[in-house]
C-alpha cells in the first residue's frame, strides 16, 4: 500500500514531496484513497468541499439513532518538498488499523469512518486545514475561492480544473453530524518522545496522545516597491521592497526569542523576481507559534510596528487559539494503551480545527527518531509505525465498542 | 512590426514582458525577427550560440577584403515583467534605419548587419549578455551549459528543448571577425536626458550617445540551512536559511551607501518555500555597479565578510570592467549627429562586450521620460524613437560609406 504512494508527487531532484491540493499528483493521491477503500469494500463519499470518506457501516442510520460513527485519518498533501510521513502515515494506519480490527473478527457497533483530508498543509493556497475549515465553517467559500497559488491560479480555478464546483464550496453541517468522535495519528513532528527512554512508565515509548495544540496562525506581509533598473536607478530614488521584506524576517525572530515563541518566515515571492530589477513588490508569509497566545499576538504586533515604516501591510491568513482535545476522550484512549504518554504539540490538525468545532477529538503520535519534519529527512521506524496501526486498531475496537 | 512584437511574452497580470531565453516566447521572437529580415531580403545566418544575424552584404566577402561590416541591433529577450523597449527598440530601430537608408537611395559600401543578442538580460540563467559572452569566449561553454533556472532546467536542457545542440556552444571567431563596428540603439534606462533642457547645445535632446558603462557583476548568494517544521522546532535547533538571507540584503544596501555605488537584490529562491517549514536554503543574487571598481568590490567583500557567519557562500556569476567605448568611434558618431550630448550608464549591454573583446562599438541612448525601465512603465515618446532611428541611418550611413 505505502509502495503505491511512494512515487506519487516526489521530486527527482530532492527525494521530497510536492502534494498540493488540487494538483495532478492529488488527484492521483485520491484515486489511491477510493482505490484502497473499495478494496476493502468500504462506501466511498466525497462532501461538499472535496475531503474524502471511507465508511464501514451505515453513517447516517447511526445519526438518525444518536450515536454517530468514529472517523480516523488525516491527509495526504504535503508541503513542498515534505516527508512521506507528515499525513499519509494517519491515513495509510487507518486503513491497516481497520483490517486489523477485521484480522481479529471484531465487528463495530458503530459506523466507522477513513478520512482523507483536503489541502492540510495549506501548500498551494497558504490557508492550513483549508479542508476542515471548509466542512466546519470557520473558512467561509468566498474567501477560500479568492485565495491564489504563486501562479496567481485562485482555489475557484483550481477547483475547476480539477472538475470540481467551486460554488458547492461552504460548511457541510450533514456531513460533520455524522463524525461522533475523531481520532488522528500523526507522525511526531519534535522529538519529545525520542529524548526519553523507550519506557511508557517513564513517559517514553513509540506512541502519546497529543492534549493540546498551541495557538498559531498565518500573516501575509506585503512590502511595496517600485520597479526599477538595478543599475541606473540611484539609491535614494528607490522603493526596494527587499528591503522592507529583510526587516520583517529580522524583527519577527528577534521578537519570537524575546516573547518565547517560534516564528518562521519560510515562503517568500518577490515581483519581478529578476537579478537586475529592483523589486516592485516582495510578499513573505510569517508562521508564529506558541504556548501562550498573547505572545504569539504580540510577535505579529512587533512586525506589523516594523512593517509600518516600510508601508507594508500584514494580513492575517488564519488565526488557531489553543486548541485542548477532548478530555474525557484523551483519557480514555490513554487508558486502552496503559498509560501512554500525553504530548502537546506546535503543529496544527484537522483534529484541532474539528475539536473547535465540538467534535470529541484526539491525536496519536507514533515517534520520530530526529524530530525533522516537513523534509525529505522525515522518518519514523517501521517498528513504531506498527506500533502505532496496533494502538489505533486497539482505540478504534475500544470507541466502536466492537466485539 | 512593432504591433507583431506586442503580444509576445506580455504578461496579462503585470502588462510586463516575460522573454527568457530558449522559451517558447523567444522561439516566437526568433521567428519573427527571421520574417522581417526575409520581407527585406537580408541573409540570415544564426552563429553557434543562436545570436541571429540578419546581412545586407556580404560579410564573409568584406572579411576577405580587410574591411568587416557595420553590425547594428540589441536583444528581444526581457527581464521578468520588463518593458516593451529595453532591447527591442534597437532591433526595431535597427530595421527600420536599414529602411531608411534605402529610402533615401543610399547603397552602403560595406555590408550592413542586424543582430539580436539572445539572452542578454541574464533573466532565466542569472548570467548576462550570455549571448555575447560566448560568443567573445568571455563565457565558457562548460560554465553556460551548466547554469540552471529557477525550475533547476540547465542551460543545455533548455538548448535541447529549442532544438539545438549543446555542444555547438563557443566562441565563434569567424562570426565576430564579420563585425567591423558595432552600433546599439537603447533605451536610455536612467533621466540623464529627460533632466537636461530639450536642446543638443544645452547636453540635451531626444538622442546621446554612450561613453562608457561602469564595471558592474553579479553574485549569487547561497544561505544553506536545515529543512525543519515550523511550528514544532525550537528556535535554537534551527538553521533558517532566511536569516542569512535578510542580512546579505540589509549588509548590501548599507555598504553600497557607504561606498557610493549601487547594490540590488532582486531576486530570491528559497527551497522549499513553504509557510510551515523552516528553509533548508535561500538564494539571493546581488547586482552591484558603481564608477568605480574598486568600490564595487568592496560591497562584494562586506556581503561575504557578514555571509561568513552563516556558512554561506558568495560566487560571481559574471564581472565587466569599466568598458570605454571606442574614443574615435564616439567622436565620429557625436559629430555626425550635430554634437548630441554624451552619457555614461550603469547598465551593461552586449556593446559592452564586443567593446571589451576589441570590436569598435558606440551606443545611441533615446530619451526616457521617467527614467523608469525593467518594469512595464519603461516608456519612451514616439517622436524620440522616430529621432533615435532617424540618428541611427545617418550613423550607419556614414559608418558603411554608403552613397
Amino acid at each position: 500500500m505505502w509502495q503505491d504512494l511512494d512515487p506519487i508527487g516526489r521530486s527527482r531532484a530532492t527525494g521530497g514531496y510536492r502534494r498540493f491540493a488540487w494538483s495532478a499528483e492529488d488527484a492521483d493521491l485520491r484515486q489511491w484513497f477510493v482505490a484502497e477503500a473499495t478494496r476493502r469494500g468500504l462506501d466511498v463519499t466525497t462532501d461538499r468541499i472535496g475531503n474524502q470518506w471511507a465508511w464501514w457501516g451505515d453513517p447516517d442510520g447511526a445519526v438518525a439513532q444518536g450515536r454517530p460513527g468514529v472517523v480516523t485519518g488525516s491527509h495526504l498533501d504535503s508541503v513542498p518538498d515534505g516527508g512521506p510521513f507528515d499525513g499519509p502515515l494517519g491515513v495509510v494506519s487507518s486503513f491497516l488499523a481497520l483490517d486489523e480490527l477485521r484480522r481479529r473478527g471484531l465487528t463495530p457497533t458503530r459506523p466507522l469512518g477513513v478520512a482523507n483530508f483536503i489541502d492540510e498543509e495549506g501548500a498551494r493556497f497558504g490557508v492550513a486545514c483549508a479542508g476542515s475549515r471548509l466542512l466546519t465553517g470557520v473558512l467561509t467559500p468566498d474567501r477560500a475561492r479568492a485565495l491564489t497559488d504563486a501562479d496567481g491560479v485562485s482555489m475557484a480555478e483550481a477547483l475547476r480544473t480539477a472538475g470540481r464546483d467551486p460554488d458547492a464550496l461552504g460548511p457541510d453541517p450533514e456531513t460533520l453530524a455524522r463524525i461522533g468522535t475523531y481520532v488522528e495519528l500523526h507522525v511526531e513532528q519534535g522529538r519529545q518522545l525520542a529524548l526519553r527512554p523507550d519506557d511508557p512508565t517513564q513517559g517514553g515509548g513509540a506512541v502519546a496522545v497529543g492534549s493540546h495544540i498551541w495557538p498559531h496562525g498565518r500573516w501575509r506581509i506585503d512590502v511595496p516597491g517600485i520597479a526599477n533598473h538595478a543599475g541606473t536607478t540611484r539609491l535614494e530614488d528607490r522603493e526596494d521592497a527587499m528591503l522592507g521584506f529583510a526587516a520583517a524576517v529580522i524583527a519577527a525572530r528577534r521578537s519570537a526569542q524575546r516573547r518565547g515563541c517560534v516564528a518562521t518566515v519560510g515562503k517568500v515571492l518577490a515581483t519581478p523576481n529578476g537579478v537586475n530589477a529592483v523589486p516592485s513588490a516582495v510578499t513573505g508569509w510569517l508562521d508564529a507559534r506558541g504556548a501562550d497566545a498573547d505572545q504569539v499576538r504580540g510577535v505579529v504586533a512587533d512586525v506589523t510596528e516594523v512593517m509600518a515604516d516600510f508601508d507594508a501591510v500584514v494580513g492575517e491568513e488564519s488565526w488557531t487559539p489553543t486548541t485542548s482535545f477532548d478530555d474525557a476522550l484523551v483519557s480514555r484512549v490513554r487508558n486502552r494503551l496503559h498509560g501512554i504518554p500525553v504530548l502537546g504539540t506546535g503543529a496544527g490538525h484537522d483534529a484541532g480545527i474539528l475539536a473547535n468545532a465540538g467534535v470529541p477529538s484526539a491525536m496519536l503520535f507514533v515517534r520520530n527518531p530526529t524530530g525533522v519534519s516537513h523534509s525529505p529527512e522525515e522518518f519514523a521506524e517501521e517498528a513504531d509505525c506498527l506500533a502505532g496501526i496496533a494502538a489505533l486498531a486497539d482505540v478504534l475496537a475500544d470507541l466502536t465498542e466492537a466485539s
